[in-house]
């Protein structure tokens, strides 16, 4: 199924001509409906068609949050949960019209329990921000999903990244939240302690949810202590096969690898010309592990000899943080480096996970079909997740190369789910993914339909994502 | 609250006749209804009594658990799943009666993938039987929760126990469930991917759902590696508080204990004088730690100079298997050496779950309570997740104890729930703690009530549980 076979949400006209009215009258300039600030709440880094909202918000509080979603329900007008615009599938468009709620203004971190290893945030707090405010406590937040998300929409959409190998994703790391709901009710979904058995997850329910079942106006999130020491290092490999072996060896025995990325011999040409490194062409390993003195070194001794076992090296590795840097220099630049592979033109990123047992077949299966379908597009992979992602360049003002690019998607979410994978690991389903949703999910579909319309009759929170959903 | 005052669910005798006879034409020797089967699988290890339900049928695949719903569904009879029944909160009673769903006949462990570290089983596999069929492959499945549980009854109840502090609860370790919802109709939550943004997270949904929202008929599960070394050992401190301070600051420095487990004085002279062991009577850690040889002795190592810092020790460990199993007999029967502090007493059990950082204050409160109640009640917690256990000597043939015992744990999920915790940390809700959830989670319990209605709209799934609810 492509994007444009998706069902379009249908504009209720006079319930957002009255909202318009209501929202400029109460929040005044903290109320904006130019276009250039409509466009840019609709952002989206694919080449999914913008689709503004009618305005935008900037509440400062959960009561604020409550108006503006009262206000929407009254008059069944949808309103889209917005934090930086770094989503990939389409989350923060309105097909519908309605209202952009910014929550670039609720940025601050509430409080910090160093002795439980929390924090409580808004959500407009970005990842940065928090790990900036640590910096002094000893602790960091773990996740890292690349872009400077806000940790609002890095719940929203169940993010999680190079270091969720070790740390866990957004599921793992939230501890409670607080959510308005589409009545406008606020719901605090747990408390600070570790583990509850209190009744059904609403938590883990609402991470996720894509701002389809609430707005997340506050989190409590885990925090860890940053580590004594990190070791880190390159590792190339034979063959795809001999690194995904490499990793699942690296798993069983138990190392708690902090990062370990695949990048595939593409990927590395474009790395290696854009760094200006000299690393083989070859898939590669980037591993980092964290630990006391001694045990980084462990693990980067125990993780060397698997590497070897599986014809893998040399691996290069360091505790030294510029060395370390200089190592990982290259795969921290791998976006930038994929665009140099066709100049003028723009990436279409896109995620599948599989169980790390059909990791090395499904990255070959998929490089095969990049191959006969001529497309340029390099991978790299969070592998101990079994997690990879894609970076097909393409015309954006081509139609053909666009149907062409689904084409190459809706192939790799197919041999993902049939591989007992994901047809999306950590970017979320948005518009982008909602027509593979039932494929993958089946009856669940209808579960998850059943849990929206209970909690959301009108359809007003974030309408036509997730599922091909008519009004 | 007291449970006397919860609502009772109201027997529908026309549809019970009529899922009788349709059972017993279907399933023959397979549905029994005598009174002591019947009255067995009501069995709960409190004083709450029992209230069977009024047939007993144990299916042998998914296909006849929908069978066994779609025929409670047409006639309105409710149907509760029963796993051990090692449950201790009311969770397999039948207030309304209807028919116990047996899985002890569910109880293939279907697949094992070491390579990803994941195996998939029916519902009826205990966690012993689990681990017996993977002593060969190098593998284990870690959550302990004491009883040797179902799988099923422990992913219901968000199960965890002694080792979560390293490894998670049932929360962290399920990766996908099979469930057959109130309609007979089967979902599937998840894939065997790691990871997953695709949509509402139903797999955590039915988490801990305590068999209300669908029937578990399949888990694919996390495992481990089994660690290449484990070193344990009992550390005596002066006070609760130095204690707990050497809880935090463990877990603050990032060493990955396996279990730390908080032994109050009371408890440590009824386990001293039942295990005839020559400890202090005064609050102990009992701690382990998995890892590689060298990890482990480092871990302990530094564990010994944070309990010193706080005033403890000595700190006896060791990495020999028998050794550490003689350190840690007294932990391992604490149940029975608590049942010699009154001859002839039984126990109630219950737990609640606090921040790490007040649960040095809440158990010294609770200690306090025990006194001034005049109460026998030791205490031993999961100390690292802040979660504790209090085991009330009572006679359960006398109300006036049994009202005082319901008044001391009123109390003390009151203290925990001011402290930012929860009223069960991992025992669940059932009947016990119907009363507590609306104080805990406010308007969660009407969002919690919403998705029940929307899924189980004539509330034949395993009723009266969770919440206060008349039918």
């Amino acid at each position: 199924m492509a994007l444009s076979d998706l069902q379009p949400v249908r504009r209720n006209e006079e319930g957002i001509a009255a909202v318009l009215g209501v929202l400029k009258q109460r929040f005044g300039e903290r109320f904006q409906t130019g276009q250039s600030v409509r466009e840019q709440h609709a952002h989206t880094t694919t080449y999914i068609p913008n689709q503004p909202p009618d305005g935008v918000v900037w509440p400062e509080s959960t009561e604020e949050v409550q108006e503006v979603v009262r206000a929407c329900a009254a008059h069944r007008v949808p309103v889209i949960a917005f934090g930086t615009g770094s989503s990939l599938e389409g989350h923060v468009n309105a097909p519908g019209g309605g209202i952009s709620l910014d929550t670039g203004r609720m940025a601050r971190v509430v409080e910090v329990n160093a002795d439980d290893l929390d924090c409580t945030v808004e959500p407009g707090v970005t990842r940065e921000d928090l790990n900036r405010y640590l910096r002094d406590t000893g602790l960091f937040f773990p996740i890292d999903p690349g872009a400077n998300a806000s940790l609002g929409g890095m719940a929203a959409t169940r993010a999680s990244g190079t270091n969720a190998v070790r740390y866990g994703t957004m599921r793992e790391n939230v501890l409670s939240l607080t959510a308005v709901m589409a009545n406008g009710e606020t719901v605090v979904t747990g408390r600070r302690a570790k583990k509850s058995s209190a009744g059904y997850d609403l938590t883990r329910l609402i991470v996720g949810s894509e701002g389809t079942l609430g707005i997340i106006t506050a989190l409590t999130l885990r925090l860890q202590g940053i580590p004594q020491a990190i070791s880190g290092g390159v590792c190339p490999f034979p063959t795809l096969e001999a690194a995904s072996r490499a990793v699942i060896q690296t798993i069983q025995m138990g190392i708690p690898v902090a990062r370990i990325e695949l990048v595939n011999a593409l990927q590395m040409r474009a790395m290696k010309n854009y760094s200006k490194l000299d690393y083989p062409e070859s898939p590669c390993l980037f591993v980092e592990f964290h630990g006391s003195d001694a045990g980084v070194a462990e693990q980067a001794e125990m993780f060397g000899m698997i590497a070897e076992e599986n014809g893998g090296g040399p691996f290069l590795w360091t505790t030294v943080a510029e060395e370390r840097a200089k190592l990982w220099k290259a795969r921290h630049d791998a976006y930038w480096a994929s665009l140099t592979l066709r100049p003028g033109a723009k990436g279409l990123s896109t995620d599948v996970c599989v169980p790390i047992s059909r990791l090395a077949e499904c990255v070959a299966e998929t490089e095969a079909d990049i191959a006969e379908m001529g497309l340029i597009a390099p991978i790299v992979g969070h592998a101990g997740d079994g997690n990879f992602h894609t970076l097909a360049l393409m015309d954006p003002d081509d139609p053909a190369e666009i149907a062409l690019v689904e084409t190459f998607v809706a192939r790799l979410n197919e041999r993902a789910v049939a591989m007992d994978g994901t047809c999306t690991g950590e970017h979320g389903i948005g518009q982008g993914k909602a027509g593979f949703l039932p494929r993958e999910m089946g009856h669940g579909v209808d579960v998850m339909r059943q849990i929206k319309t209970a909690l959301d009759p009108d359809n007003i929170l974030n309408p036509g994502k997730i599922w091909p959903m008519v009004e």
